[in-house]
């Protein structure tokens, strides 16, 4: 049994959620398919994707939602120990539909079910309709027998905000202040909501993500806590990179900030790709109206940042670049006691994602 | 993580299926739909399995798949407290494409996931195709993490058998002996078959079911365990009743039967309606090549011997028939210590089946 909670917050009822630095019980994932945005029918971004399982269940139990159509496939890509189970979906991206888990200092669970729009609904959003990923948290409690806040007034998706676990949230103003999301709501109301439900009592805005056609920005392409009191941030000194006035704007903006708990934070520089990823014109991807084209030549959001970390693992993005082995170093030196798995993901990043977009964990109760 | 068992039977490793009177953990349900079986758009028997639910529910818990596009409706007509979860399926009868649980001593659970062909394949199914229906069981295993036997080299349904839980099956002739579905294994090949899987060392075998046209004959509308050494069997003295002879010879039959223990069986009468129950004409049923038509003063099987033994709770159908009162004493009698709830569930027989056949129970670990 999972029922909705009606009439108080996570705050209220004393949740809080936890950092992805806490302990997880298992990480879930949606199986990719479809052909209109992952290029030949899905099949590269699947094998991908498999990777991808397979290196975070070498630390963690994993459970991998795919649709009727996939089931049999999935199931026979994935090993055994992988839990495979089915849900319909409209896209891959649980990190931004799936729940976001709250727990109490009894060491019960309960999530926060967002109202999901596709990244900007009927103003921006990347695809139509977006019925299916909006009730993934719903489904995901239920096979989990948990609890569930449902913000029917309040689009939110998990890629969009990070938190230290001990009362800071960290977000983007690009993102949560945009017209296709939550227009008549104030930067104020909004912190609040943030607060209400993740149960935090400050939140640290940057300005600008670097996909702002895609998610408007999601902050999990460019900074995230590494432990309490501690961030990490891209970083490029390359005028020429697409994301260079982002990356030192945030890197500029988190160096001046303190928490929730007042502690200035300490910064670490993550590496960028030097060469960009780009969308190749022979790549087989359908054309369907509403659905965000990827054309020849788009740039696509290639970011190390897009990280797991997941109980005693790390898992990076590689891009087959020269700075792949920096960026695998770099993340060593801010988590020296976790296992640092760099997995080839450019079939990913050319769906709009990276491995922290494909993931959502589950803390342990 | 729920694997699947390769190369040993339940016999062999220790586990045997419990008698449905054991202690249950839950009970699942598939959610009706498909208007070529069920009339108005599966509206009225999607009510008829909501009562059928919550009548279970009052004594075990209660999960219920649905296909993607019932998901909503289906959550709705249904209390917070049942589970909701996301199958696809071809139709509603989880006893028979469900998974049969099996238990070891140490309170460990596996499940049977036996081969499905919708009651007799391409030779006498009925309907086409049952793919969805062929993955169910495995579908409940990933939710549950729970371990499972796969005989692909053998077609078997929950509703074709029943067991005592001390090493006696029951089941029919006309049903197991049947060309649709093993017609390459001898009457002997079958029997350890059943008792490799279900670890019993009798098959007592009744010879006619009373629905040769739709499941061949299975059991679960003529007779079933009641506890140890005691079986129920449907009983009439109207000769003009469609189920007189095989009523009449199944109950001679038990009356001279000895399980495997060497006790005698005692056998209790149960009556069946007075009038039959038919389809009529003005049913709105979509008209699908490959799906046995439902037509004008068909009779239906209403047999009463379909219930659902659940922990405390015994639910009985009932149609609105002279005989509905003395089915619930009948059955109270067999069950002193149980409550007896009657639901209507004529709209359930409509579509060929009826409580039992429409729940599987899932033992407690």
């Amino acid at each position: 049994m999972a029922k909705r909670i009606i009439g108080t917050t996570p705050k209220q009822d004393g949740y809080r959620m936890p950092a992805e630095y806490e302990p997880q019980e298992k990480i879930w994932m949606i199986w990719p398919e479809r052909p209109d945005n992952w290029r030949d029918g899905g099949k590269p971004a699947q094998k991908a994707f498999a990777q991808v399982a397979q290196a975070i269940n070498k630390f963690t139990e994993m459970s991998v939602l795919v649709s009727k159509d996939q089931y049999r496939n999935c199931r026979a890509q994935l090993p055994a120990k992988i839990t495979v189970i089915e849900a319909s979906n409209n896209d891959a991206w649980v990190r931004d539909c799936g729940p976001s888990f709250v727990v109490n200092d009894s060491g019960a669970i309960r999530a926060c079910d967002w109202k999901f729009n596709a990244w900007g609904g009927l103003v921006d959003g990347l695809y139509f309709p977006w019925d299916q990923d909006d009730v993934i948290a719903q489904k995901i409690c239920e096979i989990e027998q948990i609890d569930s806040y449902r913000t029917d007034d309040f689009v939110l998706e998990g890629g969009s905000f990070h938190v230290d676990g001990q009362g800071t949230v960290l977000t983007t103003e690009m993102c949560l202040l945009s017209e296709g999301r939550n227009p008549d709501l104030s930067k104020a109301e909004i912190e609040t909501k943030l607060c209400d439900y993740l149960n935090c009592q400050k939140v640290l805005w940057l300005q600008d993500g670097i996909d702002p056609e895609e998610t408007n920005g999601h902050v999990d392409d460019v900074a995230c806590f590494v432990r309490p009191g501690e961030v990490a941030c891209i970083y490029t000194e390359d005028q020429t990179s697409p994301f260079y006035e982002a990356a030192q704007d945030a890197y500029q903006r988190l160096s001046e900030m303190t928490d929730a708990k007042g502690r200035k934070l300490r910064v670490h520089k993550l590496c960028c790709p030097i060469e960009n990823v780009t969308i190749r014109g022979d790549f087989a991807i359908d054309t369907v109206e509403g659905t965000l084209p990827r054309e020849d030549g788009d740039v696509c959001i290639a970011s190390y940042m897009n990280f797991l970390i997941t109980n005693n693992g790390v898992i990076v993005p590689q891009y087959g670049d020269v700075n792949d082995a920096l960026a695998i170093k770099q993340i060593q030196t801010m988590f020296p006691d976790k296992e640092i798995i760099g997995v080839d993901t450019v079939e990913v990043v050319y769906g709009g994602g990276n491995i922290h977009c494909i993931t959502q964990q589950q803390p342990k109760r």
